[in-house]
């Protein structure tokens, strides 16, 4: 998810009258019970970060989760503060009135297991030591995600899932959602995903991991809170951000720019090109909002999603699903390129499933998901009102 | 260009006797005359080393330039010693018989200016100081290293071309041979390149820089021979080499198979798939034989290369230009895209200028233009023999 540098200094507060969640408040779920992890290591506890818009009605069939991609956290729609300067990461899709209706929906995101904004991850420290787990930490999995987050909705009181919707990441997780917990999910909608990590992009994760590790402040993973490897992060991050946009992109939003005040005969390696200034950017409010170890434990647990590894094949995988599913490719995403996503409901049909596939024309590589679109959010809208409409309780 | 990992320890001596060039030497060529570069710095004299295979014919009409790509060098052809792990890096297009036919063309290659395998770069000491230049060296552009080779033809006793060849950035090369010098050149055959580097390469190779930049050891440029900054460089190359081939080449050579040895429950931040080892292999073989700030100076070249921009417009840049061209892109080339090959050889007939454009189907990516293909060995042979052959000097 690409972090939109600031384009003027927050002078007035957002108009929170405008169609969308408003101010929001993320709130905790603490698990205080040992979680086992796929890997078979176990920690005493654990606690995820989660928002949740609109309300959950009284036949509880109204509810849908919402999975988070890499570097993407629980706060997908509404403002924490009048004065921020960007609302949640999917604020466009989700609000009153919009593809997913909070006036309808009861909407659910949290931050993943493993991860660090707010829920335990490796930057968390143990209980019984108070020190940070950092490499201590289990491995995890898009399962162990998965797993984590179905504790927090038999918590909220959600019986059902009326959809559970994710891009790149956040749709490994709504698969597996439909294969792990078949009765509990009616429909999946993932988008700009894959069955299996390729080779292509366990080559990009690896030469992001080699960048944090090989920093000198990583120290094997024991770093102070405020410190680490922020320059292998960095790094990283401003890599992985080309992937996920796209040649076309780039060129149309920078091309061959020169940053302002960049003499034209500057022949040095300091910032010439806007899309350098862009990229810098990019890796320093990174480091800001990310722990590295996360990122090693989230990148790896990418690397190992392989469902036809898992269940010994793809049929294998799909045969407990009830859900009804929407598989989104957009043409110019090179990171899960459209093919995969055609595979993915190809195997899902082939399984005897009821799934759509849908390929979106867009130039703006794999972040499409994230972006505006008439398209996707009608689709989507669509795809939520298909077979047993929730129940609106209108006392709401 | 793509360093293979050796497949075998090396056991018996090549058979000499096949169809290459055998054993070659590298020469160097001197000139002791003050160079001045594009930016208007100076520097007191240079050496660029270089390779020829064939025979000058008594006409000096039969002459070749190669131009190499970023991390190529001045050894296209044949082998150093019997013992040599490989040949030169375009050993399969360039020998006896082959595709380019040293029986009857004389081939010159020079490592560019700027380099750093035995021309002066970064790397070689200033003659008066005796400290290596670094960061003092004059920002290098592809026309520099174009006018530098064009120094070492002069003194090779090369009064014409009948033809520069090059891949990527060795295409740039050929292309500026074409403009700069237009009655010296025959015909020139650009693969795999572009009339300007693209946003997204610019971005790449910014990451690259970064990477070796942010490394402690790179010390502004200043650092011993054999130290600096090893750990930015080998990130660079990983990251870059992953851009030089696909999708589809690293899910056919590498899949998401495991590592031999590699435990299929291991939960951690080690080798674990066979492209992790690969890439990791490409970055250790590179910084053993590739100066960190040469790849700086280099990348900065491929940034600032910009037809249009140079010249004023495309047509401008291309006026002079009287050389037949062919142009080459590869399907699966997501680096310098098979449409900016097309725009390129368009812009030249646009120009009035005989120019020809083949796309080659391969889904091996940027590097392609490396790789055997007796479709590409047939287009160089018909291509070298258009026009005026150059004169068969039986006696040689």
């Amino acid at each position: 998810m690409t972090d939109e540098p600031e384009k003027s200094p927050p002078t007035a507060a957002h108009d929170l009258s405008a169609d969308d969640v408003g101010l929001v408040v993320a709130r905790d779920f603490v698990h205080r019970q040992p979680f086992t992890f796929k890997s078979g290591q176990v920690i005493p506890e654990f606690s995820l970060r989660y928002e949740t818009y609109g309300k959950l009605n009284a036949t509880r069939n109204n509810a849908i989760l919402i999975c988070h991609a890499l570097s993407g956290d629980h706060h997908c729609a509404g403002w924490h503060t009048p004065n921020d300067r960007k609302p949640g990461w999917w604020n466009n899709l989700i609000g009153p009135g919009k593809a997913v209706d909070t006036r309808r929906f009861f909407v659910v995101c949290a931050n993943v297991l493993g991860g660090c904004q707010g829920s335990t991850g490796p930057a968390s420290s143990h209980p019984e030591t108070g020190q940070p787990y950092a490499l201590r930490f289990p491995f995890v999995t898009i399962l162990d995600m998965v797993r984590a987050q179905k504790l927090l909705l038999d918590h909220l009181g959600v019986t059902e899932l009326h959809g559970a919707i994710g891009g790149s990441m956040g749709g490994m997780q709504a698969l597996l959602f439909a294969i792990e917990f078949p009765r509990f999910v009616h429909r999946i909608l993932a988008m700009a995903t894959t069955a299996r990590e390729s080779a292509q992009a366990i080559a990009f994760n690896e030469v992001g991991r080699q960048a944090i590790m090989q920093d000198l402040a990583w120290n094997r993973g024991d770093y102070p809170k405020e410190g680490g490897p922020k320059v292998g992060l960095a790094i990283a991050r401003m890599m992985a951000h080309i992937t996920y946009v796209s040649d076309a992109s780039m060129d149309r939003k920078f091309g061959r720019r020169k940053k302002e005040n960049a003499p034209s005969d500057a022949y040095n390696f300091d910032v010439q090109f806007e899309v350098e200034s862009y990229l810098r950017h990019q890796g320093q409010t990174f480091i800001n909002r990310f722990d590295a170890n996360s990122y090693l434990y989230i990148t790896r647990a990418l690397d190992q999603f392989d469902l036809a590894q898992a269940y010994g094949s793809l049929e294998n995988a799909f045969r407990p699903v009830t859900a009804e599913s929407l598989v989104v490719g957009f043409t110019s995403d090179w990171l899960f390129p459209p093919e995969q996503n055609r595979q993915l409901a190809l195997a899902l049909l082939r399984s005897g499933k009821s799934a759509s596939y849908a390929e979106l024309s867009t130039d703006l590589g794999h972040d499409s998901f994230l972006l505006e679109s008439e398209e996707l959010y009608a689709l989507v809208r669509q795809f939520l009102e298909r077979g047993q409409p929730p129940t609106v309780d209108h006392s709401l």
